[in-house]
């Protein structure tokens, strides 16, 4: 009886390890494999060796490992490259040397690149005995076919949630105020649009949308006008119609490049106290926590997460089974419900999803109701949290161990 | 049968409406007044007569309210200055005009100078009809006489859990990692200190001692020589010697004070890759959210902060409760319990409570057992959180309506 192994690579995300957890439990439901192994810091690991034994993994650990965020393997930026034989030869004989038949890959664009190349070259090197299995994850949601990403859901309600939270708090003074809150999705948009769920945004910009200043700006001195606040959402990747990111720009107006300016927040603020359309402008960039706060999770999100592991390791039963992806395709009527599906990883690699340009609606005034009736069931439900000393309770990551 | 007010002021806190919560529900275990009015914008608004009647509220929207974050009746900064007699005639007119026998204040140093301010005019006055009465809230944990300050736990909670969260997706990568949360607290380490509840903190800068360069930089070359990481939690009030906000020297340093620089965690970042012991370094400033996530509160938290609302109207029944603030003590024993206790509001005005000296530990490296022992007991539990659309459901503001 052969063996698998699981690795993630990429960002991690506040749910990623219940892909993980579903993998492991579906092993302990269907032991088609021997040995459940976890290759740690991804390609990059596997190729040193580096795997841990998760096969008799508790129910206990199981259940704490999907509240568990960032990646309990450990992550890598590297990425595999097609000409790198060497890296292709290498991974074969540490798959050999262990006996694994199948691997699972979770991660994002670069990953499904992986996976699709890893199975490319078995098929052109008559390797029979490896195959190649990826699950989605990424809290930019920019990922083709699957209807979502896992890791987004959660990451659009700690975002949404924040906003409404903060909203409160920047409203309790008549002074007049104006909020900036920043957000990641360096080319999509669908984590900064998340935000409108909160209902209290007024201003939202988009990678999607080039930024004109002179609109934007004539928005925010017409809100303040109207109400005296003004709550604005703001893209990492916001950028003008030259492709300029915002951030950048202002650097470079100003003369410091070499400060430390921070993102697209502190650039919107900057434009609006420069242009005197308000007086006062406050930045909050939700940085690294928006992608790892799991004391919010979606229910829906981290149940998802789950099955999709559960779902590539019954497919991967199929001796012909590699080089695909296993997603999420959303049903047809008016109650929330998914069909879990599998498609060619290539399909999916190297592709980006952009927030659609028929749900922006036009002068920065947010997101129209189709892409509220699209991101809504994705946050609902939360999970009962297990604590340990007042703080959710964690596995401690697998490469410490 | 008169009535009584209760008003907001200072910064928000995730728990300062469970505080109005308890007033307005031990009126009506007990109406001992006929109508409870809430003042919107503290002194500010009842200055201007602004006022709701908040005494028949739900028992449903009671709920609501003990898990909305920020003040639901607007706040101020408005300070009563002793010498503006006009300010104080009016106020009582007000007073007189509605029937207002006492006054809640809900807020910190500033709230309670205000509770003597007022209950000293009186008795000076002889005005016999007008009671005041301070309710303590803030964040920073900086109140004297009361063990802790509702609100503190709360965001020290998300302070905890964010760090502990943050800290598990900075060391997925294999690569050098600083990375350097900022909190709240200009003048006391309370906020900054609590992430030491997480764990895994490294270094710890906080108000309280004067801050060395040298001596800190050579602590985080060590740290990142040993483990090739190094986690920072830094108070936005961090100081050099002579008083000079970290922040404020970094900006004076390089030349361009009128850049926007972000705050405290900006500055160490700076510090850090100019003096070259780390090539990396990463910033999260918690900003407004750390005193507003009510979505984490500690039930410890709120159920004391609706406590002391509860006891600050029963204690009001007695004709000669007046400058007097509502307190916690906490009682000896290993099992954490406290006592809710009464102090003239003088003992807290204008009074600091630094995080103590005897608590911290030498060279950056956090926070003594004993400070531990403190700060557990405060984070536990958390309340059952409605929702509605997948987000925690919030009373809309009363300064709304």
């Amino acid at each position: 009886m052969a063996n698998c192994l699981v690795a993630q690579s990429g960002g991690p995300t506040s749910v990623i390890n219940a892909t993980l957890a579903g993998i492991v439990k579906a092993n302990q439901l269907n032991p088609i494999y021997h040995t459940v192994y976890g290759g740690l810091n991804g390609i990059e690991g596997i190729l040193e060796e580096r795997l841990v034994d998760l096969t008799r993994m508790s129910e206990d650990e199981n259940r704490i490992l999907r509240q568990t965020p960032s990646s309990a393997l450990g992550s890598c930026r590297y990425k595999l490259k097609r000409d790198n034989l060497a890296d292709f030869e290498k991974l074969m004989a540490v798959l050999d040397k262990y006996d694994i038949e199948t691997m699972f890959y979770i991660g994002g664009n670069d990953s499904m690149d992986t996976v699709d190349a890893l199975s490319e070259y078995a098929a052109k090197n008559k390797i029979k005995n490896h195959r190649f299995v990826g699950c989605p994850k990424t809290v930019d949601n920019d990922l083709e076919v699957t209807d979502h990403c896992p890791g987004f859901a959660s990451a659009a309600k700690f975002i949404a949630s924040t906003a409404r939270q903060t909203w409160l708090d920047v409203n309790v003074y008549t002074r007049e105020e104006v909020f900036i809150l920043e957000t990641m999705g360096r080319d999509a948009g669908w984590l900064a649009a998340s935000a409108c769920l909160s209902g209290i945004v007024d201003l939202l910009i988009l990678p999607e949308k080039p930024f004109d200043k002179g609109v934007f700006l004539a928005e925010v001195k017409k809100c303040v006008e109207a109400k005296n606040k003004c709550y604005i959402v703001v893209s990492e990747g916001a950028r003008y119609e030259d492709g300029t990111y915002l951030a950048a720009a202002e650097a470079k107006n100003d003369g410091f490049a070499h400060a430390v300016l921070g993102g697209a927040g502190s650039a919107v603020k900057n434009l609006i106290l420069e242009s005197k359309v308000a007086k006062r402008a406050k930045v909050q960039d939700l940085s690294t926590a928006q992608r790892c706060f799991a004391l919010t999770q979606s229910l829906v999100d981290v149940e998802e997460s789950f099955k999709l592991g559960m779902s590539a390791h019954m497919r991967s039963a199929d001796k012909s089974f590699t080089g695909e992806m296993v997603a999420i395709v959303r049903k047809e009527g008016e109650v929330y419900d998914v069909n879990y599906i599998a498609t060619k990883a290539s399909n999916v690699a190297n592709f980006v999803k952009h927030f659609p340009d028929k749900w922006i609606k036009p002068n920065y005034a947010g997101i129209k109701d189709e892409a509220i009736a699209y991101l809504k069931p994705l946050i609902q439900g939360a999970p009962v949290v297990l604590y340990k000393d007042g703080l959710p309770a964690f596995v401690k990551p697998y490469y410490m161990k």
